[in-house]
């Protein structure tokens, strides 16, 4: 699944819309008025009136998708996209968004009392630049210190503080407040039953994991690590579970010491399968309310500091909320804050690199995924071939279907994006299951990018095809020049360490030549049986900060693509393993290679999705023998992979499709 | 000119070896003991004892070279390399550089005082985490703050302050104070005339850029403007000096308020010629004394604190020196400091985009400069070919003959890296005039690395040729493949407003692809009559912190290569104009064009450097029917250009032998 790229203090991976729900109709102004009104009037009467409030898209863990309880931004704007930052003061109220959410913007939400701000334009103000100018010097600007990190706290801080300003703290949260003064509270935050992960998908048992923290945790001097990301907390106990949708994390805080681990969940009492699945994989956990961790941040504060030992201190994300910051210095408690270690998790950096039975699960989900979406597309060309009326939430469904056939599947990694025809070209286009349905026709390019989350790994693959097979001479062409793209990323060699965003233009290069390209970014990190877009690594033009460059054992996607808008949309998306590569390595260009990058060591990809695509979109002329070679191997591992699959199911007809679009080239 | 990349604190743009002057003896022992002796004594006797003290190679301007004034850490190592950082404490003496000057180190430095940290290598501590373990809680380090830029400074204070250490600021430099107490003073900074450079070369007239510099202080709401880095004060005045080797700049400092100019340079006194000029040009400028700069800041913060006016600040570049940002902001002087407004220059960004004047000059300059490249290989291939010895430094003198022949030259833009051989794979290798002098035999690959400087424009070329046209395949296929990449680059279309990084590894593709790399980054950015490399664009994998993007009217510099250790050095370098491409332009790939990248515009690039390469050198068969068009091309166009002058002069050999070089593919 492609994200496209915002800044950071924007929240950094965008999610697809609809996550919250549909609302195609607006909400009242009349409420939307009261609802204002209730957070105004509690504005002014914080101890400190606040002359400005900030309500970000966000939970108290930086997730890249939020939960309902989270959803405050929605209820204050009305405005149900993914991604967007409200900030009401007395006279104002704005939403900062970008270019997917305009019109979506003006659908949803009262513009007569809310103003867009769309961030994608050069002449709009960021937040920050916008506070700074339309408030009086000496105001003070409220947040809710658990929806913002520290990384995006300081530099709004010290902005403010520059134009004599400043920024507070209000934890309790103020959205929060007004609906339950309105008799409409957030509902509870779901605390759904938690799952154990076996070692034979995760390849480590808890306690190990534990035990390589513990001493990075040395290494550090660091007397506490705190892990706030809910895939990290997940990734660390071999836990999962469905707070939110499409991850399959709970809400959560992990606390780790030498001497013992803290869980902090609902009310701290954890099920007997969880106790035993712990104790099996040798991680003593303690089970604490999920609502206590500021206070056990405060006593651990107290503590530390009485102990009088300035060589040790507490580890923290740097991406962790500010909340979390201020408990775990002890701000508020201790008359000198301690001073944290805030940097890149070590549990991130340690879930960027698969271990064998992780890479391992990945390969063999994808041979089950790459069955259900070849079975998909064979289903749907026959349909529509035979006159059928399939829209595209139809074409969703049905996909599922396929993908609920499989072996460990427990349910798609991301909302699928099918669109047909010209909603192909809106790049973060889910089909709506109220209103009108898109039906898809025999003329279509029909773009499917979707996934679904195994036990033994996470899959996310897009494919675009054109539904008669036969596309005009400009769509082949942007199909190719996509295509090639991903063959320049895809069999690519470079030297191990550099970062992803070196790699970036080689995905454009063939449609830059022609003066095209596409706003999003080439590649995102994949979890394990975990969030479809994982940090630290990608591949895109914008730097990220804390990649600390390729190695082997990396999932990524590889996803250009190109968008007509009105007319049609191209994307091809793989995920790819980093594979070190040797001259004796299964790999296009291994016996060519004369040098070693000096001892760096080369580094190269190893494709893991498995469906073909369609000769008919490619325009053969524009590629090189080795592309041609390329999609020709590529094409006959995937029949010798599926094919055997098919054969053993008795999905005769699958199997003989598949040959067809698995042949050489035409 | 290619510079190897060094991180911004050890000194951006790392010079050639050998500007200093050549020492091939090591020093003697005792005197190294002496100053070093001389030098703790003073760290022990300041006000506050230092119990280390940083010695940079830098000068109070951020320039990338130096003069002999400001060669302090030459004087107390004995290292003569150009890039390293001493740092001196009671106990011991290190000097940080990188890999290109480990074995001059050794050779230069007395080993039994001073230790190499060789920073290339990944477990080398850097300066901030060796004095923050190497020193005591409590410990003061102490610089010169004029010879490190805020940039430098506060990320190293900070850093001390951490470890319970501090930095402080020792105006009054110790190395001078010891070179004057044991009677070697440092040499009288250079204060050489002061030559004008009229309209008709720069297209612009100072009174004008001043006007530009004062409407930019008024949006910035910035009372005065302080301009430190020495080629963005000649820009501004259209004035060049000759106060630095190669480059054509003087000591100076200037300060624009919008009621006047002041240039602290020398004395004060301006020469009737400066004056005339300057006058001419509409600028109305008052020379103070060079020495005066930071009295003048003083009463300037003070004048600026007394006025209460908090809407005015001083604009400062960021990496002006520490020492100048403390005078701004009337540190020392007023009981509160100053805020100021520390940001990438408005000179630099100015400059950054050539006039079309500047345009046409850099146009004009190449036809001449390669006229005098191309015969200066005709007659080195025709010396070889006759059996004459030739070696490199007399190659590099013949060269500046060659140039010296040609109107408005003024100078080399640096060093010449002349390398035959096994001396073509140091990348900073320029021939040493004392020892023995390698022979440029006929079967050696020599790489020739020179510039000019001209009135109209700045050149940067580098030319590698087989001495008898007979390359070894392995040779051929590396010659190719940086040709690949230089054409890969030269012959890109991309999206206006992209930083110069996402250019990169479209040079090193082809070596990637087998394993090779080169490791220094792809372009820089040029002066005109100004340094050759020039701020804040680049093309490299590293990040220039300050490239705004890539627009029309830019130069850079095209030079991928390859150097194979102990046998043989490529490189491939033409300077390039970045041009705004549309359908209509005389641009390989312009037909072609079916979008503009959504109204951003395409950029490209067109080469001014006009020296063919040795077909006997490329591998024909390794490009494609593109890149052979791009070379025919280019060398069709090198003749047409280059041919008529030839045959005016009545060059007839060189234009015979022009005429070979530029036939068509073998």
């Amino acid at each position: 699944m492609e994200h496209k790229e915002t800044a950071p203090s924007q929240g950094s991976f965008a999610a697809g819309a609809g996550i919250i729900g549909d609302t195609d109709s607006k909400q009242g102004s009349t409420m939307t008025l009261q609802r204002l009104a209730a957070l105004r009037s509690l504005m002014a009467t914080q101890p400190t009136a606040l002359a400005a409030y900030i309500i970000p898209t966000a939970d108290a863990h930086n997730s890249e998708y939020i939960a309902q309880a989270d959803a405050r931004r929605e209820w204050i704007t009305g405005f149900t996209g993914s991604a967007g930052t409200a900030v009401v003061t007395a006279a104002h109220a704005l939403v900062w968004t970008d270019g997917r959410y305009y019109t979506q913007f003006e659908k949803e939400a009262d513009t007569a009392l809310w103003t867009l701000m769309r961030q994608s334009l050069p002449d709009t103000p960021t937040m920050e630049k916008w506070l700074t100018a339309n408030l009086d010097a000496g105001s003070v600007v409220g947040a809710d210190p658990h929806t913002m990190s520290r990384e995006e706290w300081t530099p709004l801080q010290n902005a403010l503080k520059k134009a004599k300003m400043d920024l507070i703290a209000v934890s309790n949260n103020l959205v929060d407040q007004a609906r339950v003064q309105m008799k409409d509270p957030p509902p509870p935050r779901p605390h759904n039953e938690i799952m154990p992960l076996p070692v034979k998908y995760t390849g480590k048992a808890a306690g190990k994991k534990i035990e390589e923290l513990r001493e990075k945790m040395k290494e550090k001097k660091a007397s506490a690590l705190v892990i706030t990301a809910l895939d990290e907390v997940a990734y660390t106990l071999n836990l999962r579970g469905s707070d939110i949708q499409y991850n399959p994390v709970f809400f959560s805080y992990l606390v780790l010491t030498q001497g013992g681990v803290k869980l902090f969940w609902g009310d701290g009492k954890l099920s007997k399968e969880v106790v035993e699945h712990l104790a099996s994989e040798g991680a003593k956990v303690e089970g604490c309310p999920y609502g206590g961790i500021v206070d056990h941040l405060h006593s651990m504060a107290k503590e530390l500091s009485e102990c009088g030992d300035g060589d040790h201190s507490i580890w923290l994300t740097s991406d962790g909320s500010e909340a979390v910051h201020r408990a775990a210095a002890g701000e508020g408690v201790l008359k000198k804050p301690l001073d944290l270690i805030s940097e890149v998790s070590p549990v991130a950096l340690a879930k960027l690199i698969k271990n064998e039975v992780e890479l391992q699960g990945f390969r063999d989900c994808h041979v089950r995924d790459g069955i259900a979406v070849v079975r998909f597309f064979r289903w749907l060309h026959s349909e529509i071939d035979g006159g059928a009326t399939v829209t595209e939430i139809q074409a969703a469904d049905r996909l599922l279907e396929f993908r609920k056939e499989e072996v460990d599947f427990l349910g798609p990694s991301f909302e699928t994006i099918a669109g047909a025809g010209e909603n192909g070209a809106i790049i973060h286009y889910s089909p709506s299951r109220t209103g009108e349905q898109r039906v898809i026709k025999k003329d279509d390019m029909f773009l499917l990018d979707s996934g679904g989350q195994y036990r033994d790994g996470t899959t996310d693959i897009t494919r675009t095809r054109h539904m008669s097979g036969n596309p005009t001479a400009e769509q082949k062409e942007a199909f190719t020049r996509v295509l090639k793209g991903q063959m320049g990323i895809g069999g690519a060699l470079f030297p191990q360490g550099v970062k992803g965003n070196v790699l970036d233009s080689l995905a454009r290069l063939h449609l830059w030549r022609v003066g095209l390209d596409y706003a999003h970014g080439t590649g995102h990190g994949v979890g394990h049986c975990l969030n479809v877009h994982e940090g630290p690594s990608g591949v895109s033009w914008r730097p990220y900060a804390h990649d600390p460059g390729l190695r082997p054992r990396q999932l990524l996607s590889n996803e250009p693509g190109f968008y007509k808008v009105g007319e049609y949309g191209i994307r091809h998306e793989d995920l790819v393993e980093t594979v070190a590569i040797t001259k004796e390595s299964e790999h296009p260009r291994a016996s060519g290679l004369v040098g070693d990058f000096d001892g760096r060591g080369v580094l190269g990809f190893s494709t893991l999705t498995l469906v073909p695509n369609q000769w008919e979109c490619i325009d053969v002329t524009m590629l090189d023998d080795f592309e041609i070679a390329y999609i020709e191997s590529y094409n006959a591992r995937v029949l010798e992979t599926l094919g055997p699959v098919l054969e053993e199911r008795g999905l005769a007809e699958d199997l003989a499709w598949l040959r067809v679009q698995c042949r050489r080239r035409p």
